[in-house]
């Protein structure tokens, strides 16, 4: 595995293997992997001849009050599971490279940034594309490997890379869950024993509610508000839960797949998890 | 000349080129073309294997009482000069591929964008930048060619270059100008014959407030307010006169380039034009 810490060794690298006609798999981390990181490199190493990672704990994406400081850095473990998955090339910049005295530029998404988590964390969105089209403009990979578990990032992401004329495709890849189906997380090591056993009620109530939308003709409205009365008796706080279009995060067309999306507050961590489901149509019921 | 007119096509057959070894150059314009263009792909011509021109009059960098329905689209007699130029691959993409319904995204350069222009246009750096990364997106160039001309896009685009690791090297080729010392620009042909005759003046000013920073001792500020004098008396209106740090658009510092720059109104044209100066140091007057 080869590693670059600054944007012209890594463009010089791949754009090496591209003159040899290799295809460019691009997974970005921010490190701490997990099986969840594992399946999107699995993926990336299936379609494509060259896979490239990178691990940066982007500090433009975090607020003032969030976890930058104490989030999880175990580079040795990283550093073996990238060398397990057969990951050709690691972008591992340093910060000062990454935001060196006078940088200014801002990427912005801001329709798709706007709900949910947008809402709870100003800037973060805007954090996540900027650092997203800079790992971009270096890799300038064929593929962009992304997980569902960040539903909303995903849906910005894609925007910006279609907007922004990146040339990249973008492959959302399900979300890997426990046995039990909490939903994998570099942050659920943060969770006492007590809320981790409890954790796993929050993908079976999104679970019961995809299921009322698609059987029994229930509005994404009326999921919602089944949502929070679901929860209301859990050991945290719901900070939201929504049934929005899965596409563009406005209100839910009619046929068209709704993603059902929540945060929520357990204990010192802050959870999020989401299903895909379809309103069932009015009229009969069919699906376009 | 080849033709491209989507994203994708632009881009592959840059890379065919790329592929086989040739270096990339690229002249982004709005069409209207003059002998400051012709400039900027000439020398494209000289550094490059491959010159790329763009012609998109980018509705994004106009606001709303601005020209973008008045702005000239000879598109016969730009084919001419860029054919003359040989120019290998010419990028003009439809306003509905560029912006589609649904296209949100914005890259903005919110410090180096705030001064002189940016303060009487508001959006219009945004609107630049924005264009600028899609075409750079679809284009990957080497060297991106820009004009002195607009000293403040140059300065705002080449913060962006940086900033988003687009691994491309800004080339800033010098004003060209009628042999009276007026700059061309695509918006001279609005003027009457007495605008024309006086608007030599603009750059005269320019030059001997450089000279007088240079050789005399004066100070940017001083040397604004005896252009904010000297013009006081012509028949149209200065907009503003700023001597600023040639590469931060900031308070300029001692012993670094300076941006001695001005806006008038004459008539209906809105000209703009600028020279670079280094202020005599207090001591001595030695320079860096």
């Amino acid at each position: 595995m080869r590693v670059a810490r600054t944007p012209a060794r890594a463009r010089a690298i791949v754009r090496a293997w591209r003159a040899e006609g290799d295809s460019i798999g691009f997974v970005p981390t921010m490190g701490a992997l997990h099986a969840g990181h594992r399946s999107l490199l699995e993926r990336a190493r299936r379609d494509c001849d060259r896979v490239v990672a990178s691990i940066f704990v982007n500090p433009l994406q975090f607020g003032p009050r969030e976890d930058l400081a104490r989030y999880p850095r175990p580079i040795g473990a990283d550093l073996a599971v990238l060398r397990a998955e057969k990951v050709d090339l690691l972008y591992v910049p340093f910060e000062r490279t990454m935001y060196p005295p006078g940088f200014e530029t801002r990427v912005a998404v801001p329709r798709t940034s706007a709900p949910m988590e947008g809402e709870r964390r100003p800037g973060h969105f805007e954090g996540v594309a900027t650092v997203v089209a800079k790992l971009l403009g270096a890799i300038e990979p064929d593929r962009l490997y992304l997980g569902r578990k960040d539903a909303q990032q995903a849906v910005v992401l894609r925007r910006m890379v279609a907007d922004l004329d990146c040339g990249v495709r973008v492959v959302v890849c399900p979300t890997v869950r426990e046995p039990d189906g909490l939903a994998l997380s570099s942050r659920n090591a943060y969770m006492t024993a007590d809320e981790r056993a409890w954790a796993p009620h929050l993908y079976a109530a999104l679970r019961e509610a995809a299921s009322r939308l698609r059987a029994r003709g229930m509005s994404p409205r009326a999921a919602e508000a089944w949502l929070r009365r679901r929860l209301a008796a859990g050991p945290g706080r719901l900070d939201y839960a929504r049934a929005v279009d899965a596409e563009t995060l406005g209100p839910p067309a009619r046929g068209r797949p709704i993603l059902l999306a929540l945060a929520y507050h357990l204990g010192r961590v802050r959870l999020i998890d989401n299903v895909l489901a379809t309103e069932r149509r009015a009229k009969g019921g069919a699906r376009r």
